[in-house]
């Protein structure tokens, strides 16, 4: 009987010391895995200035190929334009809903015989919902119905996060406005 | 005898919940290793805008310091040149190889004193082979014979992947076509 | 006595064998804690080209929106231009302190109302203290005291690293000169 009292008190200690240990290893605090810890969608919208809508417009053309200018964008599926953006992010699909944060950063046409595009931004939160960026990179195969890219970082409430976001093209009206919707899946939450 | 039959059961069960424990961390279906968990070499071609070359270049200069132009890169070592690029990947060293995936992205020349430069790019897959991106990142010291850059994520295939890309000059003809072997090791796998 | 030696064994094994278990997982050899695992502070220099000081700038400018040119900063608040720097760091914040390495890449002014950028760049240290790199990345809404980048990657001594950057302006003179220090904390050592 002694024995087997040992044998249970033993049982216990080697059970505490096994959750302990596997607790107490460098990675307790943050969550990795498979299934995302966290899933947001968002929509944000993108005015190209065009030289005649500069109150309206959200983006501009900063660089061209030498065929092309700051002001249209180039033939070639516009490749070798850069484009500049502080574009408002918003909830659902309206253009004219509160923001919540914005989509700051650029995007480069990076192919003559399609539309493709690289992007390298961050949606800078900074609401009640929301305190600190997500930062974002990769490439935008613009003409497929789906594309992921890369969360490359984030800061406050997004401190150190990784994961894939989704890209939609939810509308495109001729060539000054377009309007992204982005369903973002973190895998790495801290 | 009784007891020792019950430590061996007691051994057994204590085994089995170790391997338990440790495999249903949040870690399980991911590797994070110091050994690669996968490698891979590539090669990716640039043939640079020149104003005579329209049919063939695959990159364009869409940047430029103050006294450049966006037809020769300009001179204090292209200080300043942004190139946009969408260049074909090859498993070997011949230009003329069949493509596996297409690299697109920029790359900015930003020392005055010698070569060097920054890349913010993807590798593009479409294939039976790879189906996905890898998002690349980093400085380029380009007169050294291999330098370092990052991996900073991946989609498909490569879904949040992390590693380093060690980059070599594998040819440099005049300043219009260049080549570049990346030896890819991923220590992150999903 | 005998059955009591016997548990004591086990004992012993059993803890060798979840010492063992914990560090025989992928994870042995990197870190990965809420507690940076390592920290550092740096400042860097930047001088912005502006037509009369060739010898001395850092930076240029190479991207404008349509309203603005290479010489000078847009108005609007700077919002398109890209800027290329290779800007010294040092230890403290005198311009003229030995730089122990450079910061090189890009920054974008992306905001029309007020002063915000985006920054894409890289230390690059080569010295007995520091080899390697370290890869930055986010948004940098610049008016405010204290602003969070990612450390987005690293290699050499700051191989496949990860974190968050604080930056600081501690300097700016004019629009010719700015000075920033950055506070390094690294989560993620390998």
């Amino acid at each position: 009987m002694r024995s087997k009292h040992q044998i249970s008190s033993l049982f216990l200690t080697i059970f505490l010391l096994l959750i302990l240990g596997c607790n107490t290893s460098p990675l307790r605090k943050s969550i990795r895995s498979r299934h995302p810890c966290k899933e947001m969608v968002f929509y944000f919208h993108d005015i190209i200035y065009n030289g005649k809508n500069s109150k309206n417009a959200t983006s501009a053309i900063v660089g061209a190929p030498a065929w092309g200018n700051h002001t249209i964008l180039a033939n070639q599926n516009h490749f070798g334009n850069v484009v500049v953006f502080d574009d408002p992010i918003t909830l659902d699909n309206n253009l004219h809903s509160p923001p919540v944060g914005r989509a700051q950063g650029f995007y480069i046409y990076d192919k003559k015989e399609i539309y493709t595009a690289w992007l390298g931004f961050s949606f800078v939160f900074n609401s009640t919902a929301h305190k600190g960026s997500i930062n974002f990179a990769g490439a935008d195969p613009l003409m497929n119905k789906t594309r992921d890219i890369s969360v490359i970082g984030g800061t406050g409430d997004f401190f150190m996060t990784r994961g894939v976001a989704t890209i939609m093209t939810d509308s495109f009206e001729g060539e000054v406005y377009f309007r992204l919707r982005v369903d973002i899946k973190l895998y790495e939450c801290w």
